[in-house]
C-alpha cells in the first residue's frame, strides 16, 4: 500500500495548488478554485466507475455501486476540501482523498455494499462566519435562514450558491436520505497528541462538547505612578489571577482544555492603571457534565476575585454544544481493523468539531485519526506521514472486509 | 484667606475655558489658547506690578521685586499650563495662580527678596511625545535637537515656536541664570493617597524614580481543543502568572508600586492557545536602588516561568531614570510652615513627575501636594476642595515669612 499512500500525498498536494491566493492554500467555500477541484475529484471518481453529482450545498458526491447493482446499503465516507486562509494540503482534503483509495480497495475486495464518498464544500467557518455548512446540508439540518448569511464582501449565501451555479431552494434535496451503514471520516488529529505517544493513528471515540464564553473585568483606571498597591482595582491583576486559576483548574482534570485565547486591555497605556478586561474562554471535555461543572467553578472564581478586588465580573455564554459520541459498532470495527492490520489500538476524543459530528445525528458514525507531525494544522506546514497514511489505507481495507461480512 | 481659595478655585475655572476644543479642556503646548492664558496671567501679574516676559520656550515669567529694589535673592514659583485631552482645571494651572496668590502674600508680609512665577509652557509631553520641554529650558537642559520633534499634524517644534511669535534661536536665553533661593510648585497630588489618610496637604520628599520596559512571552500556538494542556506552550497563561508575582511583589515592597498597563495578545483568538504575548512594566519606588532590585527580580522570575514553560521571554529598558529628591532645607520650611499653619505634618513621594524635578538640577526644589478629591486627575471631574486652597494660602505665608527670616 505503500505506492497508494505516496499517491495519495501527491493528491493532497495537487489539490492544494488549487487556491485562491498564488503561494498560499485558501480555499473559501464555493469560490472559484473550487470549481477546479471538483473536476479534479469528478474525473478520479468517473475512472473509480463511480457516479457523480454536486448537491445545492456545493457537496460534491461520488457513489460506487458494487457488482450486485444497486439497492443495497450504502457506507458514506468524506471530509471536506475548503480551507482556512494560509492553510496546509491535508486537514479535510486527505479525508476525501484517502476516501477514494478506499473505493479503489473496496473495488479490490469486491465488498458487497455501495460507497459514496462526499467532498464537503465547508466545514472552516471562513467565508460565512458558520462552519458545517456543507454537512449540515447532508444530514438534513441546514436551516434556510443560513441562506441569508453574507460573506465580508455582503455577498449573501444564497447568491454564493447561485453565482457557483447551483439552485438554492434545491437544499432540502441535499439531504441524504438512504438507509446507510455509516459514515467514517479520515482526519489529521490537529494536535500533539499521537506524536507525543508515538502511534500513527488512532480511533475517535467522540468530538468534545465546548463552552465559549466572553467575560470582562472591570475596575478603575488610575495613574500607575501616584496610587498605591493597596488602593488599586486593576482589571489586568484580576484577569491575570484568574486565567492563572483556569489553567490550574484544567491541569487538574483530566481530558479538560480551558483555553483564555483572546483578550482586550482597556486603556491599554503603560503608565495608566487598566481599567477593563475582556477576555474569551473556551472549554472543552469529552464529558457534558464536567465541562459544565468545571465553567460553574471557574465563573464561581471569577466572580469571587472581583468581590475581593472590588471589581465587576460579567460573563456571556456564546455556545455551549454537547460532546457527540461516535458510534460504538462501527469505532470497534475500525480499532479491530486497527489491530488487524498490525497497529496498536488507540482511542482518543476530538477536541476539534468534524463533519462526523454533524453527520452521527443522521447515521452512525466513525472517525479514524492521522497523527499530526509536530501537532501542527491551519498552517503551510501541517503535515502526514507516509507510513500513517498507509496505515489508513490498510485499517481501511480490514475495515471493509470486517464491514462486508456483516453485511454478506 | 477663604476668599482667596475661592478666588483661586475661579481663576482656575476661568482659565480651563481657554481650550483647544469647545466644551472640553484641551490646551497643548503652543495652541491658540495658550496666547489667551498668557494674556489672562499677564493682566493678573501686571496689577501685581510685575514684569512679564515670555521665553523662547514659551513659558511665562512674571517678576516681582520687593521695594528694597532689584538685585537681592529670587524665589522661583510656579507649574505648567498646558493639559492632556480632556483634562481637569487644576493640574499644572492650580500652581500658577496660587504662586500669584503667593505674591500678593509676599507684598503683604513686605518680603525681602523678589519672587519670579513661570507658567511653564509645556508638561504633560502631548503634543510632540516628550514632556518637560518647558521646565528644560528654564533650567538649561533644553536640547536642541529637540527642535526637530514632529507633532501628530507634522509640524516641527522649531516651527511652532515660530508660529506663537517666538524665536527658536533664542532658547538658550531662557535658562535662568539668576542665584535663586529655589523654586516651589504647588501641584494636585493625582493620587488617593491623601483622601484616603484625609488630609489636604502634604510635603513631597522625592519624586520617585521609574523604570520602563516593553516586554515578550513567545510560546506557540494551538488549536485550544486539540492540544492538551500538558503540551501547551502558552504565551498568556505565562504572562498572567508572572502578572501575579509582580503584583505581590509590588505588595511586598513598601512603597513600591508596579504596574503592567498595557498587553496585547497574539493570534487572539477565541479558539487558538495564545503564541506571544507583549507587555509593558512601569515600576517606581523613591529608593534607585530598591526599584532597580525589583525590577532585576521580576524580570528573573519572568525568565524563570518563561524556562520552565518552555517559551521565549525578552525586555526591552525604555526608561531608568533615577529618583530626584527634594531640597531638604526648603521642604523643612515648608513642613514647618504647614505646622505653623495648623495643618498636621505630612511626607509623601511624588509617583509622577513635574516640573520640580527638572528645576531642581538647577536650584533648590520643594513642592506642596494638594488632595485630588476620588484621587482623580486628567479628567473633566478633577477637582480640589476650597479648604486645602486655603491651607497652601496660610502655609505660602508661613512659608514665605521664615524663608524672608532667613534672608534678611
Amino acid at each position: 500500500m505503500r505506492e497508494r499512500a505516496i499517491r495519495a500525498i501527491e493528491e493532497c498536494r495537487k489539490i492544494a495548488t488549487m487556491s485562491e491566493e498564488p503561494g498560499r492554500i485558501t480555499r473559501r467555500f464555493l469560490t472559484p478554485p473550487m470549481h477546479a477541484v471538483h473536476a479534479h475529484l469528478r474525473d478520479r471518481m468517473e475512472s473509480l466507475g463511480m457516479t457523480v453529482h454536486v448537491d445545492a450545498a456545493g457537496n460534491l458526491h461520488g457513489l460506487w455501486q458494487p457488482r450486485q447493482g444497486p439497492g443495497g446499503k450504502r457506507l458514506v465516507l468524506g471530509s471536506h476540501i475548503d480551507t482556512v486562509p494560509d492553510a496546509g494540503a491535508f486537514d479535510g482534503v486527505l479525508g476525501v482523498v484517502l476516501a477514494l483509495e478506499w473505493v479503489e480497495v473496496a473495488q479490490e475486495i469486491n465488498a458487497p455494499f455501495a460507497i459514496e464518498v462526499v467532498a464537503f464544500s465547508e466545514e472552516e467557518g471562513v467565508r460565512f462566519g458558520v462552519p458545517f455548512l456543507g454537512s449540515r446540508a447532508v444530514a438534513g439540518r441546514f436551516d434556510p435562514a443560513l441562506l441569508a448569511l453574507k460573506d465580508p464582501e455582503g455577498i449573501t449565501l444564497k447568491e454564493a450558491i447561485r453565482a457557483f451555479g447551483l439552485d438554492p431552494g434545491d437544499m432540502e434535496k441535499a439531504a441524504m436520505s438512504v438507509d446507510a451503514l455509516g459514515f467514517v471520516e479520515i482526519h489529521i488529529e490537529q494536535g500533539p497528541v499521537l506524536e507525543v505517544e508515538n502511534l500513527g493513528v488512532a480511533c475517535v471515540t467522540s468530538i468534545v462538547g465546548q463552552t465559549r464564553l466572553t467575560m470582562a473585568f472591570t475596575g478603575h483606571a488610575n495613574h500607575a505612578g501616584t496610587t498605591p498597591m493597596r488602593l488599586r482595582r486593576d482589571a489586568l491583576a484580576a484577569a491575570a489571577e484568574w486565567i492563572t486559576a483556569v489553567e490550574k483548574a484544567a491541569l487538574r482534570i483530566d481530558g479538560l482544555v480551558a483555553t483564555v485565547g483572546k483578550m482586550t486591555v482597556k486603556p491599554n497605556a503603560a503608565n495608566v492603571i487598566p481599567q477593563a478586561v475582556e477576555l474569551s474562554l473556551d472549554v472543552r471535555h469529552i464529558h457534558d457534565s464536567t465541562r459544565r461543572k468545571a465553567v460553574e467553578e471557574l465563573l464561581a472564581e471569577a466572580n469571587a476575585i472581583a468581590d475581593r478586588r472590588k471589581l465587576v465580573f460579567v460573563s456571556n455564554k456564546k455556545m455551549d454544544e454537547p460532546a457527540v459520541p461516535m458510534d460504538e459498532r462501527l469505532t470497534s470495527y475500525l480499532r479491530d481493523a486497527m489491530q488487524a492490520a498490525g497497529h496498536p489500538t488507540k482511542d482518543m476524543p476530538s477536541g476539534a468539531g468534524h463533519d462526523a459530528m454533524v453527520l452521527a445525528s443522521r447515521m452512525p458514525a466513525a472517525m479514524l485519526f492521522l497523527r499530526s507531525p509536530g501537532g501542527i494544522s491551519h498552517h503551510p506546514a501541517e503535515a502526514v506521514r507516509e507510513e500513517d497514511v498507509e496505515a489508513a489505507l490498510l485499517i481501511g481495507r480490514k475495515f471493509l472486509e470486517r464491514l462486508g461480512a456483516d453485511v454478506r
